[in-house]
């Protein structure tokens, strides 16, 4: 199926779902928080205003859900945390992108 | 108060805002339809199965109070149709990265 798919491009269901997953309200926000090394439920919620416990659950486990992130204790933990899967890692180059733009193309409202 | 916002980074409002407009239903694949010489609606919908005409209007002028889309005649062109704005051109970075993640990491359910 996917095989199939990828003839149609980006107007394939990968790339809606891609797009999706990645603009949902906090799921960009939390990823960063996690690339910069915060791995566990509370360190990620102090370093993203606004976002409620509630839907900071509801986020992360869709992420591990998707096989973006893993709970799984690392090195020197004591309890496990959320960590990036490959796939996962694999998102900071459009998470960048998508900064830059953001920060060089603001809205002008 | 952009400016202030920045030192934020990707907690910032204005990263939450990209994230949410480039993730909304649709918004990449007409983007990516423009890219590629798309500039009628009719044109543009022909390329996007699936897509309503009802939500496909929502999603131009959507993306052309955002900045990223301006309706205009360009040469040659006898109506007006969308083309990308500076800021939408800007975009291409993004939708390119997002697409070639979608591609490598399909969903795997």
């Amino acid at each position: 199926m996917a095989q199939n798919s990828i003839g149609h491009g980006p107007f394939s269901p990968e790339f809606h779902a891609a797009s999706e997953l990645v603009g949902r309200k906090w799921t960009g926000a939390i990823i960063y928080a996690i690339f910069n090394g915060k791995t566990r439920f509370a360190e990620i919620a102090a370093v993203i205003p606004g976002l409620s416990d509630r839907l900071l659950d509801e986020r992360l486990k869709e992420l591990v859900r998707h096989g973006i992130l893993e709970k799984r204790s690392s090195e020197g933990e004591a309890k496990p945390g959320y960590h990036l899967t490959r796939k996962g890692l694999a998102l900071r180059g459009v998470l960048i992108a998508l900064y830059a733009w953001a920060i060089n193309w603001p809205e002008t409202e």
